[in-house]
């Protein structure tokens, strides 16, 4: 199976890494023979049919930042005439998120469904603004488009609730859908600090990115709701339909009195067949919600399994690239069949 | 698709009530048409290829006790022999467990392999004892065989490591896998009472047994790490392979010390390609895996996801039922292709 890896980011270097870690254990285990056609990134591309030196390629891109620089291979080809032109099966799209518009990688995705590629993503932005529209292209082209590294990161949670859960109706699910706010709530709550000190910090740590702006003010959960109401509950939303409110308003005072009572503070996100919200919340403290750091967790409500939770970690480079793999495994599967 | 029910207890009773409520979304969602051509139980058996009224079937053994009673087609034949005789894709096995021989379930599904039937399974009894015979039976006859619900109940653990993580090397499971003995021991800390005080009780209130010796003794958490250490870790081992202590011997003054540190006893059953053992453990209060009450818990150690970690309802009729729902659909898809 060939892909083509678009976006050479933290993401895209993990996916190279866990494929050059696992590509033994692929062949032996699901007969799956991966090799990478191209990698794209801002300067251009590394192209080769054959497949690309992966040790290679991450060494390029450490020491000259541009993969256009691979040796003989390297092109300053745009992404949207790779994807075009190069013979590949699968385009992984991991390239920067935007999520108001989508952009570039909507486009991205929408050039591969065109050229008959099915699509792995990891990309909240185009997910959360243009479902429909993506999801539609797939069909229309009898393509795979497979997401589950969008929401959680490593965590299971769409093809969990698709596969794993089929024969259930999943009736709501809620939890904590991003790591930075945990981890800020969760340092609040145990050392009686106040919101601005903590975010300092995790800023410092890198836990927290410069500009925490779509961490803080809940737009990150937002998004990924909005991913999961449309591919679990069938709906049609985008990011303006959720009841939204962050947690820079949370202070030390408010999760002492919540503890009082056996309860914590929780940036929550949930979503049902009518319901589409991102809040800080009170979780009873023994709640298998109640989870600390910068673990997500999710909770399903079935009708016939009864609550499901699940927990893990919702970011990192590998983690993320494990979600993509597993993706990349099930598309071989349905090929292969 | 047309299954033959074997066992008519609360599990198998669980599965009529699901497939019954659930049959037009199967059928919508999935192209899944159910139709159960036969139910045994010990009186014997009631058999339509066209398909039981599932209905009625449930109603004469809620009023006779007996399947055999079943107006017109009811009779005393042999299970054995209707596993044989009736065309049917899948026999679904939920008869009564034997954790030491497997009998009668084993030679049910042996049976089954026998006349090209595909299998899925609740019991842990066969899949703890004889798990290789059994698989290689299956696949000596190219035909699937499923067992999601034998551990945890609703929780997804078999088909959550081998499929929603595929590409993950599954390097440890740990987890409480009983629910009867995380009730114990989470009322014995909550209430500061002793354990035959609380065992009594849940005896009352129907959580543990008359005969509570599999879940105390740490039988019941042995059997289900066996299946995992099979089935995941590709072992050969069977219970008496099982480094095992119960929780008899857990007093109210060692679970307030060990709060006193920070953490809580658990009985936790954890398995690794070496490692095979249960028994109570310390687990940190602020653990994904310290859950309440009945709650199963299993937590995931691999190579590129991190810790996942799946929280769920370890028993009840209709939550196992959930997970055999999942099996049959996942043959379904199987066969289809």
């Amino acid at each position: 199976m060939k892909i083509i890896l678009v976006g050479f980011g933290i993401i895209g270097k993990g996916v190279l890494k866990a494929i050059n870690l696992k590509s033994e254990h692929l062949k032996k285990k699901y007969g799956l023979d991966l090799k990478v056609a191209a990698i794209c990134d801002r300067s251009g591309a590394a192209i080769d049919e054959e497949g690309l030196d992966l040790e290679l390629a991450l060494k390029v891109k450490e020491e000259t930042r541009k993969i256009s620089n691979y040796p003989e291979k390297g092109c300053k080809m745009d992404i949207l005439e790779v994807i075009e032109s190069v013979n590949a099966d699968v385009v992984v799209e991991v390239s920067p998120t935007n999520i108001e518009t989508g952009e570039p990688a909507k486009s991205y995705m929408l050039k591969a469904f065109e050229t008959k590629k099915h699509v792995v993503s990891a990309n909240k932005g185009p997910l959360a603004v243009s479902f429909k529209e993506l999801v539609t292209a797939a069909e229309k082209n009898k393509l795979c488009f497979r997401y589950e590294a969008s929401v959680g990161g490593a965590m299971p949670i769409i093809n969990l609730a698709k596969e794993t859960l089929a024969g259930n109706d999943v009736k709501l699910i809620k939890g904590i859908l991003n790591g930075t706010t945990n981890y800020i709530l969760t340092k609040m709550e145990k050392e009686q600090l106040d919101f601005d000190t903590v975010l300092k910090e995790a800023q410092e740590l890198g836990i927290a990115e410069t500009n925490p702006h779509q961490d803080i003010s809940g737009l990150d959960t937002a998004a990924k709701i909005v991913i999961l109401a449309n591919s679990i509950f069938g709906r049609d939303v985008t990011i303006k339909d959720v009841n939204l409110e962050g947690i820079t308003r949370i202070t030390p005072e408010a999760l002492v009195m919540a503890n009082k009572s056996g309860h914590t503070i929780k940036l929550i996100g949930e979503v049902t067949d009518k319901k589409l919200e991102v809040c800080p919340k009170l979780v009873p403290v023994d709640s298998p919600l109640n989870v600390m750091g910068c673990l997500n967790v999710a909770m399903f409500d079935t009708d016939l399994a009864n609550d499901i939770v699940v927990v893990g970690t919702g970011a990192g480079d590998i983690e993320t690239a494990s979600a993509i793999l597993s993706d990349l495994i099930n598309i071989h599967q349905t090929i292969k069949n």
